[in-house]
């Protein structure tokens, strides 16, 4: 883990407390999710569930994730042998890719992404590829050659996140096929984070990659509460997949946190049965919410390409005079009380992503909209 | 992982589930710690607290272990820099293995051993040496020539247990300081695991090896409270040592599952801060139900060495015609309606360890007075 230090939101969301900033940095909402959700955690701590939950699961979420997988995606998934609960979507990326991954194997990435990814294959041993996602006018891509480039003998695994933090992008079909296509040419084993699935916006559909032909048998379904429920402190994720494939990182997953969250585990099964209106409102909010920010994002001088989908923009702030994201990260509360995270930290340090997306700002729009609106006005500042 | 399969544990508290068998398996209370701990934690989920804690843990709870560490064991820690909140014991020895131990570093574990420890190792690509305690007419002692054997160039660290899960034995401080001389002598980092700090009997003190002349600097200490405060499904643990090992782990920590237990965090650390009758009686009230299950055992036709502390007895059924742990406890649930581990499953396979403790059953002591009634009434059958 030589070369790792303290995670970029962890020195944001600190950088805000010290200097007293809006905290547009890291991803978690400023209020939490359904009342339901939350009186029914109650309800199960004092009704006594706040022992050890089985090393897969609590039966009642298992049957839950089984039922939404299959409400939401089509998916057909039997809960009793492939669904695990996870602390959070990190430990089941995390456990995933000890599990799957072996000293030497190679691991593709699409970058940006999320510094969690790079962390677990260095834990394993593994030897990360990275692929840049393409900037165009509107948004991210997948640069099918490059793809196809960066596949080879020793290709185990492959990360995907999508709807994808930090771009906002969400996969098309077209991008999705190329994927699956050439994890099924070299016989890889697909982990896609799609945390943020319900995070969809102007009518657009999230499309997993377990749903298209031949990827349900090749590819781990890694969602979690805590952005879809607004509890990210809960840490309640789970993943779905072929049963050998759980097995496996179920065998990891028992020794790193043995199981966890007893009380919250009842709570978000009956969340995730909520009706299709929450999921419809919790987007719609979201969508108010980034429309805002981007608006504000324009007035104060950024380049914004408006996202498809999570809890993000990224901000060009060139037209303002400044062209490294880091830099102006640092210095953005002095400038305008306002922390947002450099796009460049979701890179392998010096690589070919980290020199495009260098100017580039990550701000979150997961917050109250009268947050929001202070932040916009105060970046005005930057003027 | 190859090798590994579903803990111990998960086995046999399927096997309880399944079979209808008294579990005294597995190491969960039945009844859940204080209601203010409970209610605590209801006022945080309604207060709003659900969303990310700071990687290292919220400050108040970082505080209460600091605070507790002193008050119980004399120890100054500073909360700032020098305590970890992790998702429970697992994870606490888990990131520490991870973040100290390079591919190739020799461990040392003594055996019989929790089956997580075995398992970091391996994910870390470290190698075990494994030395057996002994068996003695009461307990189970370090054995000062074997452990100082266990040492060579390529040890970086060793992971110990007291009170001891399995054998309920406590270390004495002749024991510890054995342990101490030789991590000195040889540069060895100790991982402690010592979540059964507040449960030991008859008057006996747990001391925690961190207290001993020049191991502060060298040690990791973990606890966690789930089995202090009886809430094993909350998955709420912590280290405590030198800043530079401390941030070591929390750099691996952060990527395995950044944060967890929100609304867990600050009930926890009220509850660290209760008094010391609550912890008195805690231990009254175990010691009580150890006399119970050991002398039901005696009277059903086991040998029994008396635990000094932890949740745990060990049984020798050779009087009643078993010399096989792991045969007996597949047959207890026929023969007698009550699961119970084998302690070879706390060793390496095929090791000494194992051989030694071969007939050996642990069985559960952490259980409401009509259930241990019960079980030992049922395991009169075995005459
Ligand atoms: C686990 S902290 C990061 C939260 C998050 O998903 C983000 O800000 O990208
Ligand atoms: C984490 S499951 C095991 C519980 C326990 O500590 C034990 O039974 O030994």
């Amino acid at each position: 883990m030589q070369g790792f230090g303290p995670t970029i939101f962890a020195e944001m969301s600190a950088l805000a407390a010290r200097t007293g900033s809006l905290n547009l940095g890291q991803g978690f909402p400023d209020s939490d999710g359904p009342s339901s959700l939350l009186e029914d955690a109650v309800d199960a701590i004092r009704a006594g569930r706040n022992q050890y939950p089985p090393g897969s699961g609590e039966p009642e979420l298992l049957a839950a994730v089984a039922e939404h997988q299959h409400r939401f995606h089509g998916l057909a998934v039997d809960p009793a042998t492939e669904v695990l609960v996870t602390t959070g979507a990190t430990e089941a990326v995390a456990a995933s890719v000890l599990a799957l991954c072996e000293p030497g194997d190679e691991v593709i990435v699409l970058e940006p992404a999320y510094d969690a990814y790079a962390a677990a294959i260095a834990l394993a041993g593994g030897v990360q590829r990275s692929v840049p996602l393409r900037a165009t006018a509107t948004g991210f891509t997948v640069d099918a050659d490059a793809l196809r480039a960066a596949f080879s003998e020793r290709t185990r695994l492959l990360l995907l996140n999508t709807p994808h933090n930090p771009t906002g992008a969400v996969l098309t079909a077209a991008e999705l096929a190329v994927v699956a296509e050439l994890a099924a040419a070299h016989d890889v084993v697909v982990v896609t984070d799609e945390v943020y699935e319900h995070l969809v916006y102007d009518g657009l559909r999230h499309l997993p990659i377990a749903t298209l032909p031949g990827m349900a048998e090749r590819t781990l379904t890694v969602s979690s509460a805590g952005k879809t429920f607004s509890v990210t402190g809960w840490k309640v994720g789970w993943l779905t997949g072929p049963a050998d494939l759980v097995t496996a990182v179920r065998t990891v997953k028992q020794f790193v946190t043995f199981s966890g969250g007893a009380p919250f585990q009842p709570a978000v099964a009956r969340a995730l049965a909520l009706p299709d209106a929450f999921f419809a409102e919790l987007a719609g909010d979201h969508q108010r919410r980034r429309d805002l920010l981007c608006e504000g994002l324009r007035a104060a001088g950024f380049e914004v390409r408006v996202p498809a989908g999570s809890y993000f923009v990224v901000a060009d702030p060139r037209p303002l005079g400044f062209d490294d994201g880091t830099q102006l990260c640092r210095r953005l509360p002095e400038l305008a009380g306002v922390v947002g995270v450099p796009v460049s930290a979701f890179c392998t340090p010096g690589g070919e992503a980290a020199a495009e997306v260098r100017p580039l700002v990550r701000f979150t729009f997961c917050k109250r909209d009268a947050v929001l609106s202070e932040a916009v006005e105060r970046l005005q500042r930057l003027r």
